[in-house]
């Protein structure tokens, strides 16, 4: 873990580049719109902190209303769970006999469930609980369209249900319905079309539960792209929405009813970059590249600098592209809105929290690196 | 930071995954040929530290001859002192007064060269210098075909060389002249010819010094796309080559003089990963994505298992594409080559060394995100 950026009570001037900054005004914003979104529905909030990797944001969320969160690994889990957040839901599989005994570990810790999309795994996750004499509650994941990892909707979810609750140290618990492709649609129909077709496809799964005699209370899915749809949906019990806090760049490229972008969110992560070398009038060279922002959602838009575009990026520099009259000189801080908020605050081991100007927090970014 | 994936002594099957592995074996050939491939010329070899973020890594080039390692960033400097690297070009601009006086600091406790390319760096590294009554080598850094950073060559050299000796706590110590766009270029005759452009432009320059009276005994670049153009030179001092070592996917593109790709060097490095859901038949996904192994140079390759093709990455989750005959089953581990080492590095916080299928070795990543 390498040192802190900055120090509370700088300046943003002072700050050491490249550094992963947070406007907490604009953070701050987002996080209310979204409690309020949900308010007065019956849909709980579940914010996915595999985007921020911070249980003192996961915390903030939480005193916004939030249930708890999502993980997407036991090592995330347990950051979250060091970092005082009492409930998570491992959003995914998890295979290995080391990593499911630390999980059932967890769950004495905290309320932890977990999902399946196969009976081998449902037999591993039954024999880790047994042996902590835990009771894990376990989602099935259905593939509602993103063609990733689940099982087909309908009858398989009921069979893999009955195995779970078949399974000592099990209980069925309810399903993950993430519709990851839907997200990024930039059409506002293709996202509605994708949403709806998941839910007949929950509801078709629901139906095959009902037949078998199973409840099932908690159907969790949604993302910033498409979360106003699982709301209203009258199926979907939680979100599990991490990007609205931050929005990237490539979420900010969704298009609205109205056929412009969906302003719904503000940026609030900033990547903050030195200009390094002026080399000729028309490039400026900034000091943070691929290891401070990731590129494969696009390269970073450069905020609130008319004229300044970031055309190139390779290790370790930004190459921005200038036009005539961009006053950018050698010393020059320029702050970078990063294409993929996921993966940039994963390269990071802080977050340096700015409000006016000035420096107010320095939070860990605890889980950075937790991929197992 | 997170817990080491594995301990010494495991088999490959123990090892938490997503891990980042080195096969020693691989790695040591390759650290041997690139030995080879200077012995006997008046070039050293001082092997990029970007790259391996490890001093341990660096201590091992330099016990088969390199004469201490290049970095990017003062950050990375400090870790590689810190690990007894006695020796380093910081090959790159460093604009900011704080880190000028870390780097300043680090060069009372070894030898640290820096680049520039603009009078203003100058006037801020010799502040700094002087205000540790240190002497610090400068390079100039030219232009010579990549259009990132660097000065034009002939005259501007001389120029800021000069600049650079008047300068009180500086010595003007030689050129930077790495033609980065150059290494990739899939054709032989590409990278021939742009190696050859930049050896004219570094001897236009050096005549240009020679007029000023100013020698010029240190002239540093090459990678791993074009060493053996730099080795041939006759300007040509040192070689700051530093994927030779792991070799990734996408420089294995790279095409020799019959057609064929280069097969100088081995594919050491690899993200071991497990397959944690098999939904259809053709479908294995694994727990390794985009914080495990970067994507902006193409998808990772799936090592040694034919008719296995990763087609599809997410942050967590890597999608491969199975034909008919490929035998692979939920907890099956697979070996990911990454597209591109550097990034893909700099994700993990720990190198697993195995030898032979065994645990031999577990190197922390010293300067994983040091990025300032």
């Amino acid at each position: 873990m390498q040192m802190p950026p900055a120090r509370v009570g700088m300046t943003l001037e002072d700050i050491e580049t490249p550094a992963l900054i947070i406007d907490l005004d604009a953070m701050e914003r987002n996080l209310r719109f979204m409690a309020q979104a949900v308010k007065g529905t019956l849909v709980k909030l579940r914010p996915h902190a595999k985007m921020h990797k911070s249980p003192d944001l996961a915390r903030l969320q939480m005193a916004q209303g939030a249930v708890g969160v999502c993980c997407q690994k036991v090592s995330e889990a347990e950051a979250m769970v060091r970092g005082g957040v009492p409930d998570i839901l491992v959003s995914n599989q998890v295979v290995g006999d080391a990593k499911l005994i630390r999980l059932a570990a967890l769950s004495k810790q905290a309320k932890v469930a977990i999902c399946a999309d196969d009976p081998i795994q449902v037999e591993r996750y039954s024999a880790a609980a047994s042996s902590f004499g835990a009771t894990l509650p376990v989602l099935v994941e259905v593939d509602v369209g993103a063609h990733r990892c689940g099982v087909a909707p309908g009858q398989p979810v009921a069979e893999l249900a009955q195995c779970i609750e078949r399974a000592p140290g099990l209980r069925f618990a309810g399903l993950q319905a993430y519709q990851g492709s839907a997200q990024h649609k930039r059409q506002p129909a293709e996202r509605r079309e994708a949403i709806q077709s998941a839910i007949a496809q929950i509801r078709e799964s629901l139906q095959a539960l009902e037949k078998s005699g199973l409840a099932c209370a908690w159907i969790t899915g949604a993302g910033t792209g498409t979360y106003r749809h699982e709301i209203a949906s009258g199926v979907y019990t939680e979100l599990q929405v991490g990007s609205y806090l931050f929005m990237d760049a490539d979420y900010a490229r969704n298009l609205g009813e109205d056929g412009r972008p969906v302003h719904e969110f503000e940026h609030s992560l900033f990547v903050l970059a030195t200009v390094i070398s002026r080399p000729v009038p028309d490039r400026a060279v900034v000091d943070a590249g691929l290891k401070a922002y990731t590129a494969e959602s696009g390269l970073p838009l450069v905020h609130d600098l008319p004229g300044a575009e970031c055309v190139r990026v390779s290790d370790e520099h930004g190459v921005l592209k200038l036009g005539p009259d961009v006053p950018l000189r050698l010393g020059d801080r320029v702050m970078l809105i990063p294409g993929h908020c996921d993966p940039t605050v994963n390269l990071h081991d802080w977050y340096v929290g700015v409000r006016k100007g000035r420096v107010e927090s320095i939070w860990p970014i605890a889980a950075r690196g937790a991929v197992s």
